[in-house]
């Protein structure tokens, strides 16, 4: 059955990968399955065609026959436990990878996004450069735990899992900052991520996407 | 086996049911569950001990023999996934169950969350009272767009599920500021998980240990 997911007609961040549909990306190539990318505009996206697939028009969306997901770690998650490549078989690891992906998006992700909020939505207010040191701090909190938890293996619970996938990708919203620089093993964690083969096809073809003339 | 889940020795909220602990016990009460507590206080969090239960030093934590699990999306979902009374048996409901937990977790409640850093966390800086505004923005952005996809439905699927319970549980949140009295199909939606029993026996299990004397 044909997968179709949507992605930015032109992505805010020009082609590095930070789009959410990257992650659905590597998460497809990863399971070996081919997908069908349906660009969607700006405007597109508060229309109700979109709406009727994702009430807060956004992207990604996935649809696969009947069904249609929104919600990058529901996607993810669906395509981890209809295929093998993203979850471990044994019942308590495949829980913990779950956890990790959790972990990624709900305590991880929210003190990173504010970091777009200070820099961008709020970055003419007069208070934008006084609060910046404050939401780097409550970041760093954060790296400083999840550092101390990887401590030198190689990823989050054993094997790579969907739960990596997902804290990987929230993690690389921090390169242009510099605070991943601090952090040598998350560092280090990150490139083993973008190492990987499923990560470095689903890269491309977002960058081609959003490089292409048409 | 027994499950044990980790509660606030003393929840800041007073026992408001605001703190985490609540959805997983109402998670646990609609899947007919019994359960153990045990509470941590805010000087144990930050202990060895609870830090490998759960690596950010939070509540709450879910022990059921040799599994541990964090992140209370992950253990509603654990739960969800080995008893019934929390997601539909059809698949394709069920991911779509899914979805709006995650879309509880990852789209509503960073922006709800953001109330508490305004207010309370930098509540003491000079532009707090000028920032506020714009933070409420950010909250009426996402309800109008929850409250046009519930319409006048009962729960955000067909049936009551896990996506409900958590979708309730953030905007519950919210009561205090006044917001939620703005859209009156979501306050009603918010009204309808709280009659619920399993929620009720869940509010009032947590009420007790904040008002014990031990």
């Amino acid at each position: 059955m044909t997968i179709t997911i949507t992605a930015f007609e032109r992505s805010p961040d020009g082609g590095k990968g930070l789009a959410r549909d990257t992650r659905v990306r590597w998460a497809l190539e990863e399971a070996g399955l081919a997908y069908e990318v349906r660009p969607v505009s700006f405007q597109a996206l508060k229309e109700p065609a979109h709406l009727a697939r994702h009430p807060f028009g956004q992207i990604p969306t996935y649809e696969e026959g009947d069904l249609v997901l929104f919600e990058t770690g529901a996607i993810v998650l669906h395509i981890a436990e209809q295929h093998a490549g993203l979850l471990p078989t044994d019942a308590h690891a495949r829980s913990r990878a779950i956890t990790w992906m959790f972990a990624a998006l709900s305590t991880m992700e929210p003190p990173i996004l504010d970091l777009v909020t200070a820099r961008i939505l709020e970055g003419d207010k007069p208070w934008s450069q006084e609060r910046l040191p404050l939401v780097m701090d409550r970041i760093r909190a954060r790296l400083d735990q999840l550092s101390s938890h990887l401590g030198n293996s190689e990823w989050l619970d054993a094997a790579f899992s969907a739960g990596d996938l997902m804290m990987v990708s929230v993690l690389l919203r921090l390169r242009a900052s510099g605070i991943l620089d601090e952090y040598p093993k998350l560092s280090a964690y990150v490139a083993r991520g973008e190492a990987r083969p499923a990560y470095q096809r689903a890269f491309a073809a977002q960058l081609a996407l959003n490089t292409s003339s048409s």
